[in-house]
């Protein structure tokens, strides 16, 4: 049964996708079965992640990216990551509709998810799909996510190169960027250039960017204008990111990010083996009612532990 | 030793308490022992979060905001997160030179932390030192952290009032941080409210704010405006923020938060000692193999794990 599955990701049957999908996000004992049985087959496709504000034209954007991509004659999967929230309630999920355009090419798999509550599974869910695609042999995968809340930069972290999608008016949230997409981008896309302020806020980038050392081993991020809704400037915006994917591959990075990846998740799927054990009905029932009494009356963390190891 | 140390603490002896936080933040077993000490004193003081982009006037109201709870006779600890960055490389430490306006006053205590590598250390160690804080009868502790990156978001959460400080050119920056910063803040601080765009601001937040739900255990965040360089509007903010401490205390919800933080010591606590024991040497070696295959022909992760397992 699995093993049909498998083979079925292999040729990249649509159905098989779409079933091994669901049972990853339903968690169940099999999806762990399947994610090990794929693994030798992942660690070819180039993990994209874009992000950016809404309203920056990601989708529009990430639809270019897939044609240009597709022109090249690669395979594109896309995966739309929508933490859900009371503020951004469902707009990623909206935009994906205009993808439609790709729903009868055999090369473009889409698909979106949304949070249902434990949030860090999401993230964690959203990298196993990936695997799923790897395995099925796409090329590209293109991760989408808006803005810069802890999933999305758990998504985006796991990938190999980063697009931060700005646009010309954007010039003041680069101050409250600097702290957190400045880091993480590869590619700055200054998308609807066509309107006031691109080139400014290009030479600002630059600006900031100068502070970075002059390493050849360190890589500079680019800034590249787009016009997404007229294709313009998204073949050299793909450039840029096969310039990355060349830079991150000779001087090693990408083998030294494969490596920290596999080791991560190994140390995940330790720890919450443990903590699966551990959390058993005693211990559990100790650490109950130590909450149950008045703060001041409890033992502190570090006494509880020692309690709590005792009793192993 | 130590108990001298916790004495000291407890009577707000400077020097003790800047002995326990180079301690934390050496990491040393010590530093284990005072935190379990000083644990029955903790709890009790308010802690602020104060976040939002450089330039938007944070440490000027810091400084104000110290200010108004001093005339309340109320005594106020202020710890500053630098997370170092090639970005913002130490702007926040030089911001906190202007606070040398407190540093005769015995009721006040400042202090930056900033980050040396291990940067899940450095929002665990900010903590722990607000708990140094609370033990110290500190009646207030001020949190004060730039943008939005995941230490920062780690630091601001483990806070009970966030206060996120815009200025009136934030307009645009709102779109960016839907996805992040809305959904901490508790009060919204409109500063430099003398500039252009402040009501146009303060509307725009409002709007988003009306998709809460309309429940009085649910707060709506707070919109004040302020100008903290002419200590304009601090009473109102300060206000704002008690207003809020009494809505979580009288719904519950910070007797829940305050249960949250100890489990969730608890559990950091145990998986960190876990973590320590399970990777020894032996169980590092196998890992260590692993890696250094060519990554199609490792075991799969889950099988890597069930090897350890069986090793153990």
């Amino acid at each position: 049964m699995t093993s049909d599955l498998i083979k079925g990701i292999q040729s990249r049957e649509r159905i098989s996708i779409a079933r091994a999908i669901s049972i990853i996000e339903s968690e169940n004992e099999v999806s762990r079965e399947i994610l090990s049985a794929i693994f030798p087959f992942t660690g070819k496709a180039y993990r994209i992640g874009i992000t950016g504000p809404p309203g920056s034209g990601k989708s529009s954007l990430t639809d270019k990216i897939i044609k240009s991509f597709r022109n090249q004659n690669k395979t594109v999967a896309v995966i739309g990551v929508d933490p859900s929230s009371p503020f951004t309630g469902g707009a990623l999920l909206g935009d994906r509709i205009r993808m439609l355009n790709h729903h009868k090419d055999a090369g473009v798999f889409i698909r979106s998810m949304a949070s249902r509550g434990g949030q860090g599974g999401l993230a964690q869910s959203t990298r196993e799909v990936g695997d799923v695609f790897d395995a099925a042999g796409y090329d590209v995968i293109l991760f989408e996510t808006v803005g810069v809340g802890q999933v999305e930069l758990d998504v985006i972290q796991a990938t190999d190169t980063v697009f931060v999608v700005l646009v010309p008016e954007s010039g003041d949230e680069i101050q409250m960027m600097k702290a957190g997409l400045m880091e993480i981008a590869d590619v700055f896309v200054i998308n609807k250039a066509d309107r006031e302020g691109a080139n400014k806020l290009a030479i600002t980038l630059k600006n900031l960017l100068s502070v970075l050392p002059n390493n050849p081993d360190v890589w500079k991020p680019k800034v590249v204008k787009t016009i997404a809704i007229q294709n313009d400037g998204i073949d050299e915006l793909v450039q840029a990111s096969e310039e990355h994917r060349k830079h991150i591959i000779s001087t090693g990075h990408h083998h030294r990010k494969l490596k920290q990846r596999y080791i991560r998740k190994i140390k995940e799927l330790i720890v919450s083996k443990f903590e699966l054990e551990f959390w058993n009905d005693e211990n559990q029932k100790i650490l109950d009612k130590e909450i149950a009494k008045d703060r001041q009356k409890r033992l502190s963390p570090y006494q509880l532990v020692q309690k709590l190891h005792q009793e192993d």
